[in-house]
């Protein structure tokens, strides 16, 4: 086993882990891991936002227009497109693209057509809402989960490589900080608020600035794999518990700290579903998001429910779990809306701040 | 607030908290304190145990008789009486005794007729069964919790004083381990095993020789001060899933390092149910039964049921909640079963070891 802490980025703790240094988790799990060279990536989700069925073709031609803006030279290394259904009924159909080199991004939005297109369709005028939500993590700002050694997920997928083995620091509460380099020496405490930027025309383009060490997660599952019993408990027992979870923090999410909650499925370049989901969390701090998870009944019941199929099957699943989690400092953050409704994403907290 | 360690037994940490220094709890706790002069403790539990309802009677008459001895001089300073009907479907009829001076009880033991009525139990040949199970741990190895500042329960009515303040550490995972003072310097890892001694007369009595850092704790709600809607989604909600966690603990807690729980319900001296319930339960380890209260299914639902409780009453909550928790090195625990079935207490452990 190797610590989830990248060897370079390995320090003399000034805030203990959680549990003792002799620990040892019940079963394995793998992080992704950074080639030397990569200092900050980035975390962009490009969304179109419609709510009329009759805009949805218009929509989808956007989207088409996006991904191929990702094609041109220095584009992402990677990305998934998803949809979401939000609480006031709009579609969300949203490209999550990553780089591993958040300069080559920024040269990427400048060079390519993407630029030119962002600024055209706030003069657009129509009727589809556009947002972008760009986190850029120095890499000791973030960590990974992987149940599963291989077929990686997120910026996995871009990092293009994993811890050799399996890592010590998981399978525990409070894991998750405990993944995160800084924390070694920096309690990740939230301090500002997300405040609206004024100056740009209200109504139909917004930027929100992001404050210290907002954090944020993305949690999948792919159940491609499963079969029989398995299957029917994921369908029937965990997912109708962790819709329930995710909804709640959609709706009352404000109240703990949540700013923004999108439970998402994948689907492929026709727009058909994959057996993927994740949920996608904004958070005032990583302690709200850690307060949620250890002691929210809708968060116990969630990973109650897993505990108790796990325990089920013996231990023997095919459903693929990963996660990645970011507490981003306040320059490593940028939304920026146009034409979406007044409780899409960070709007919702911005308007409030 | 306060430490829930007392000042005399704060001692510079080798094992670090599970929270940071300036962790503060988002509710009050309080603990029971014990005066200067008290070092160790003693939680006897004398049982009775019958199957056959002709023989209720007999073993009220016994139970009397126990309970007269306890009022001799020495005797305990508190005791409780509780009944369970236990998976072999006998009764079991018990009195939890406390004395804050080992030797006290030991003397008590030897100078009232208690130790002459024992002995005569083991030659009575009768089809009643009787155990004791005594627990006497050093003030360094057990802690204590009550949700609310009045009317301590346990060990607490015996030490009859209780923190000034609500104590720091609660309300986190790992706090368990952390209020326990011997745990600033020590893992408390387990080590030997349950053993029977031979040499008695196998079929009537038993002696059970417990192994070093075995873990008990006593878990108890009272719901007598509870209303309306309060007291519904207690006896409707709480009350179905915290039976099923003690039965599965019953039933299956040998799988995951528990070797005994009992659910037991308060009775009063005339044999009347009080509005009080505990959950008793023997570890292999104080590891094994955290593991159990983070990850385990059965107490995740137990958790999460009563913070939805908790959130939906706004946490303004008449149920009254306590828990008193011992790791015991080997020669502060006694096992001892007169005419008791195969699956009575420790005998099940020690009957496998």
């Amino acid at each position: 086993m190797e610590s989830s802490i990248p060897e370079d980025l390995r320090c003399p703790r000034t805030r203990a882990r959680r549990v003792r240094d002799d620990y040892a988790p019940p079963y394995p799990a793998w992080v992704a891991r950074a080639s030397k060279s990569v200092r900050q990536v980035t975390m962009a989700y490009f969304g179109l936002q419609w709510k009329d069925t009759d805009l949805a073709a218009q929509a989808n031609a956007q989207f088409a227009q996006l991904t191929a803006y990702f094609a041109a030279e220095g584009g992402p290394v990677h990305f998934d497109r998803a949809v979401e259904i939000d609480a006031a009924g709009f579609n969300n159909l949203i490209a999550i693209a990553y780089w591993t080199d958040t300069t080559a991004f920024a040269r990427w939005q400048a060079d390519s057509k993407l630029a030119e297109w962002w600024e055209s369709r706030a003069a657009s005028g129509g009727r589809l809402g556009y947002f972008r939500e760009v986190f850029s993590p120095r890499i000791e700002r973030f960590e990974t989960l992987f149940s599963s050694p291989d077929r990686m997920e997120g910026i996995g997928v871009a990092l293009q490589n994993r811890s050799e083995q399996d890592v010590t620091d998981h399978a525990y509460w409070g894991s998750m900080r405990d993944r995160i380099p800084l924390s070694q020496t920096d309690a990740l405490e939230a301090s500002g608020s997300a405040i609206g930027r004024p100056g740009l025309s209200a109504s139909q383009r917004l930027r929100i600035a992001g404050h210290e060490n907002l954090a944020i997660i993305r949690s999948g599952q792919e159940w491609t794999d499963t079969e029989g019993r398995e299957r029917a408990l994921y369908t029937t027992e965990m997912e109708p518990i962790l819709r329930a979870g995710m909804v709640f923090l959609r709706d009352h999410g404000s109240q703990i700290g949540c700013y923004v909650n999108r439970y998402m499925r994948h689907v492929d370049a026709s727009g058909q579903s994959l057996q993927k989901t994740f949920g996608l969390s904004y958070w005032r701090s990583l302690a709200q998001l850690e307060h949620w998870a250890e002691f929210h009944p809708t968060h116990l019941a969630i990973f109650g429910t897993f505990m108790r199929i796990v325990k089920e099957l013996e231990f023997n699943l095919k459903l693929r779990l990963y996660h990645e989690v970011a507490v981003l400092s306040q320059d490593e953050q940028h939304y920026e809306y146009i034409n979406c409704h007044a409780g899409s994403g960070l709007l919702r907290a911005g308007n409030q701040g």
